[in-house]
């Protein structure tokens, strides 16, 4: 990423980035294809009168929106938002959309660029002023309960996306005070950064009747009553993008899983004296045969050292990399090189698409096992305020702790600890033990980290 | 499209129009990536001071650029562009990125939403206010002769991806008062809509050192000395894709070249008396076996008659139909239906997916035979302004005019006809003829036509 461009929060993708950005947007499609979503594009221009529609919605957003004033030399008669994201334009065409019942459910997604004033400290991929890849899928039913079977299905496509990408995550239901704007309920993904804060994700919204009623959302019952639907929306950003490089990566940098890696495979030849003509061709006929094979390969066969090129293609991840030495020619074979341990092997020709695809298949899930293994780690019950804040003060990962559900005793845990509360594990179980704050009996187990 | 989206000059993708423009974007990714071109993503916000560097540039776009002056509450410092276009952008970059001769060429492209403040009357895909797809590449070159070879690899790409989609064309060299806003000469594809009016589909630039200069792109040769950079850009938008609208589509609808249309066969079960599962069967297993060979299929499966299914479909540019009635399945076949000719014939079950590859494969020769025959029927010579004015009057098409190369003789071309000066021909022969306007040798043929 090019981080020198002269506006605040603003970057720009280079090549392989995008690439890698590209292949993450392909398995999220994926996913949200095979459960029925269809991909539509809506306008980036919001009028102000559409946008200022909901109430409570535009309280959690006027600070953060920026408007457009002037076309040419002309100042405009309404102002156009900039969307920090699309209920406003979208919902108001769900209205022409849905007639009866048999327009409904509607499960539509877009990928698009969406635009907050942060004034906070900006980071490229964590917080922007342009979010340029935001994912926002929204639904409309015609029942509570199909809205909320939606919510479970968000979920489980989220955790799938996450699995896919190795991203050890938690799920939580965000406190009263921290649901997204016109929301009944918010929930949360959320994963660790190496500092031991941890970073949202994704986003899950039910948003009730809210929206629905602002935006007259009616369908025809068959029996010719007018009801308004109930309504979902669910995100994520290039912050997946982000946990993908804090999860995998280390002091060398990039470390991709194979999936999403725009290169899976660099082939080095080393040349040797008078001998550089047979590696160089071995090079290419194994990048053929390794392409055919439907992997993305690359022979580097620029005029550097061996060892630079290593170092290159290591800070950048590069999952898997075949070297071809002298010796390697003589014996019939490759040496592979994995970039997430460094473990050296050679590999017979004869073998050679076999065991590669055996070795990208047994990175992707060293990977995945080792973050979710550190993460687990970080994941800790702690039942007393002391461990809390301890735990807060050394920013020493997320802590799980028994809470009564009183709005009171959350906001309390938040200012004593210095820390965030996240929300009410999803699925998880009710503690036995007490709310450290009142000491009444704990309804469930909150999560509470230094949040980015 | 969705065109009722309440701000002038935006609309909506629908989904199957935005998987039509996605399978677009991917014929002329593909294109630019095997010519060595890397894709990038620019912001969308431009600071004023930045926009304004280069005069030229500006005097072209002041009067259609959106200002961002607000961020919430606050007044913004610098007032921010939407951008019409990423020169100004993207070449500050290029001087952080250019220093020595071996960093050039730089080849990128990017694929983006670029804002026009439209004030004629707006159209879907055509004249817009936010221009949701517009592919721009920009390169830079140490060489004159680079900068030129790249415009012409440049023309080469386009001419491959409108071949592609069977968009017919002609390439000008726009006269000196249409030339892009800081270009040395622009070149441009126009195509005919069916009302006998062009519309510009793409346009090549050569910037030469305009651009360098102002953003001072310099690189060092290898003897220490410091030069400004040569420049290119080119560009398309989705005009291409109403260009593919226009040039196939009829009365019913749509008529889609195969590889663009998001469904490439749709097969349409005939149930009849007590033999629904059988025919139901058959399309099932047809689907799977074309989806294998790779193609786009889909069964409509839906309650409604035959008739209606078909309309459904041929509205939308389906290219080949497959009916599966009680005759087929009798005969072991399957009865295609062409949607641009509506030719119908009977398949053996055996031959199908052969059969079917050779029918889309003839559609899409067809397709592309004919709009090419409609539209070199529609440019015609023309030597006397009589004859070129009564083009103009009936929008007879485009106009082959000789032209003495003076800007006085292309202007009074343009105002005694009415009509506008594409421009010289790209790699046109001279003609023999004299200009109509000042009756001295031309030096060129200079196209003539109404234009969108």
């Amino acid at each position: 990423m090019e981080t020198r461009y002269p506006v605040k929060g603003l970057y720009v993708w280079l090549p392989h980035g995008l690439q890698l950005r590209n292949h993450v947007l392909a398995i999220i499609r994926r996913f949200l294809e095979q459960a029925e979503h269809r991909e539509v594009l809506f306008p980036l221009l919001i009028p102000e009168n559409l946008f200022k529609k909901e109430a409570e919605h535009i309280r959690g957003f006027e600070n953060e929106v920026y408007w457009v004033t002037h076309g040419g030399r002309d100042k405009l008669d309404v102002k156009l938002a900039l969307r920090p994201t699309s209920e406003t334009s979208i919902y108001p065409m769900f209205a022409l959309w849905i007639r009866s019942h048999a327009d409904l459910p509607i499960k539509i997604y877009q990928v698009v660029n969406i635009f907050r004033y942060e004034t906070k400290m900006t980071k490229p991929m964590i917080r922007l002023r342009e979010v340029t890849t935001f994912k926002e899928a929204h639904t409309a039913h015609v029942k509570r309960e199909e809205a909320e079977a939606q919510v479970q299905e968000a979920v489980q496509i989220y955790k799938r996306f996450f699995d896919e990408l190795g991203v050890p995550y938690v799920v939580t239901k965000r406190p009263p005070w921290d649901t997204f704007a016109g929301a009944e309920y918010s929930l949360a993904f959320d994963t660790l950064a190496p500092d031991g804060r941890t970073l949202q994700v994704g986003t899950v919204h039910n948003l009730g009747q809210n929206f629905a009623k602002v935006y007259d959302l009616k369908y025809e019952t068959p029996s010719g009553k007018h009801h308004h639907v109930y309504q979902t929306c669910y995100g994520i950003s290039e912050r997946v993008i982000a946990a993908v490089v804090m999860a995998h990566g280390d002091d060398i940098g990039l470390c991709l899983p194979p999936n999403i890696a725009p290169i899976q495979v660099v082939i080095v030849p080393i040349p040797y004296k008078a001998k550089e003509a047979p590696v160089g061709q071995i090079a290419t006929v194994i990048k053929n045969e390794l392409a055919a094979a439907g992997l993305r390969v690359h022979v580097d066969e620029r005029d550097l050292r061996p060892g630079n090129k290593f170092y290159y293609w290591e800070r950048r991840g590069v999952p898997l990399r075949l070297e071809i030495g002298p010796e390697d020619v003589k014996k019939n074979q490759v040496t592979a090189v994995r970039r997430d341990t460094g473990e050296k092997q050679a590999i017979a020709r004869e073998v050679l698409e076999t065991k590669v695809k055996q070795l990208l298949g047994r990175i992707t899930s060293d990977l995945n096992d080792r973050a979710w293994k550190l993460f687990h780690e970080s994941v800790k019950s702690a039942s007393d305020m002391g461990t809390v804040k301890r735990m807060m003060e050394k920013r020493g990962g997320i802590a799980r702790v028994p809470w009564c559900g009183e709005e009171a005793c959350g906001k309390a845990l938040e200012e004593q600890t210095d820390g965030d509360l996240l929300g009410e594990e999803f699925d998880g179980t009710i503690p036995t033990e007490v709310c450290p704050i009142c000491s009444k009996k704990a309804k469930a187990n909150v999560l509470i980290a230094r949040t980015y």
